[in-house]
């Protein structure tokens, strides 16, 4: 590793803007794969991403912009993902050079519902990436601060502890401070269930529940969160570290949390179709629900996940959102 | 044990006020003891507290009211403080019947600044009660949901178990669940500090910290708490329970809390004088982070408790918020 090793964000939503942000404070040239021309198209007139973050303006010399995802992974030893968990399987289907190599980064935060992997896992199976080359980058983060410059940390996961030290720096600036992990499985996965917990606290406030409510569901989420991981991956963790407590609170009480955003309109009344219609953003934790419920089926020894089937059986099971809570109240403590 | 225990409640602060509601629920008679001519008066003729939680209307055939704390004790066999811990010890110095029989509940949220005492220690020790006939009412609560009659969860300890549950018992109803537990000294602690941390949020609120930090804060402060638990009572506990976490985030983000208004007056540039005057209530955690500080500066071995001391340095000896909370956010992880 002599020549210092090249960046590239494949994305555009807006957690992927943020980091393209991040790394341009560390940086001479970042690689940025997008899929949609019209977004290439106005960053190169407007410097700015037109959908996402767009207060947030970019100096083009940095960028260097593709609608190729070939070119991008080309351009670049550090590849990091940050497309919703939904779209990203056909993306890298497009995939045609050799990446066994890289240093493939997830930012994604779900499961790839077609094969029910993390991204680290689809790499390393699929493509022969080696674990010690795969990393994780986990919050508390809400992209949308990040454009604010709000001060905000992050933890860089990786087998290779030199490897999470190397991203972490050129993550790092006045308004982002990192640490690094060895819990890959196991921040990635928090990443993912966070934003179920983030669904049902948004019902459970659509529903008129209140803070009172609301705090006990986060104390009972991060206890199912750590069983849950638990049973993933069992290794030593403090699952109040912030990137698993702190990333469940973030998004579970935050204004900026589409999944939250997504609940409390499922607990107003909306149907899943309409509430998905109305937002302009895909709510990850809706298909992470999926993921994680049959995660916990394929387990011989269950673990309960009350928050998680309430969740599942209002989202896939056209269950009373009022009837469900009611019961799942029962089985909080 | 035959005939049924007489509760009676002690204060007329909005937690006081709420939990008289609550046994209001299942007991034929309450007792209630406040201070206030005015405040009793007031509830005689209008049916409800004239400055807390004045939406709750009571039947007055069920409340057995008086300004005679002595009175109050010799009517009652479970005696419920939730007097601010600024003024109880006055308060108990009125006290001249005998209470070594009593059962003896903590609904106080802070110790006893004239002694360094839980509530419950401060009985056991002055009043020769047995610990097995102290109890605390832990949270997470705000009474203003409780007057809304939003469900919510409470934590009963006491190291009789049978008699936790007969508290429990009297304080449930379609609104309030409750469970018990043994650690009385942990859930009394935890009560107090939140309170601290609260502060805190409200102080990076009022400094222009945003979500994603005052995420990492609260993940910083429960493992804090839990050190800092641990230290005064060892025992197996899990943190993570909503008498501790829950309480802890019901109070560092909800918009009732009255620490954390005050936190954000500070953070906002008040001075904790100008502050306290604004507010008409008194801020628990004010005094509990002197009492926390103390106790920590007593023990041999310290904890470091970077929050804490960051709260105090502001409150009480006048530095600079921003400066300080620069200096947390090192810190913090």
């Amino acid at each position: 590793m002599d020549k210092p090793l090249k960046y590239a964000v494949f994305g555009a939503g807006s957690w992927a803007t943020a980091i393209v942000k991040m790394l341009c404070e560390n940086l001479d040239e970042v690689g940025w794969y997008m899929r949609s021309i019209y977004t290439k198209e106005h960053l190169l007139k407007e410097q700015h991403n037109p959908n996402y973050l767009s207060s947030v303006e970019f100096h083009l010399e940095q960028l260097k912009l593709s609608n190729d995802i070939n070119e991008t992974v080309a351009y670049a030893d550090v590849l990091i993902f940050a497309i919703p968990s939904a779209f990203i399987h056909g993306e890298l289907e497009k995939i045609s050079v050799d990446i066994s190599n890289k240093i493939i980064v997830s930012a994604v935060k779900g499961i790839l519902p077609e094969s029910g992997k993390l991204l680290g896992e689809h790499f390393h199976d699929i493509y022969k990436v080696p674990f010690e080359n795969i990393a994780v980058i986990a919050g508390p983060c809400h992209a949308e601060e990040v454009a604010l410059e709000r001060l905000s940390y992050l933890t860089i996961s990786c087998a290779d502890a030199e490897k999470a030290k190397a991203i972490a720096k050129n993550l790092s600036s006045d308004y982002i401070k990192t640490k690094i992990s060895d819990d890959i499985i196991g921040t990635e996965y928090a990443v993912m269930l966070k934003n179920i917990y983030a669904i049902a606290a948004g019902i459970a406030h659509g529903l008129g529940y209140g803070d009172n409510f609301q705090s006990v569901l986060m104390s009972n989420a991060i206890r199912e969160m750590k069983r849950f991981i638990k049973k993933m991956h069992k290794m030593k963790r403090n699952i109040n570290n912030s990137a698993y407590l702190g990333d469940l609170l973030v998004t579970g009480y935050s204004v900026f949390s589409r999944n939250r955003m997504f609940g409390n309109m499922i607990g107003k009344g909306y149907t899943v179709k309409s509430a998905q219609m109305e937002m302009s953003m895909v709510a990850e934790g809706y298909y992470a629900t999926k993921s994680a419920h049959i995660l916990n089926q394929q387990n011989k020894k269950k673990t309960k996940l009350h928050i998680i089937n309430a969740v599942y059986d209002i989202l896939y099971e056209g269950k009373n959102p009022k009837k469900v809570f009611q019961k799942l109240t029962e089985k909080l403590d």
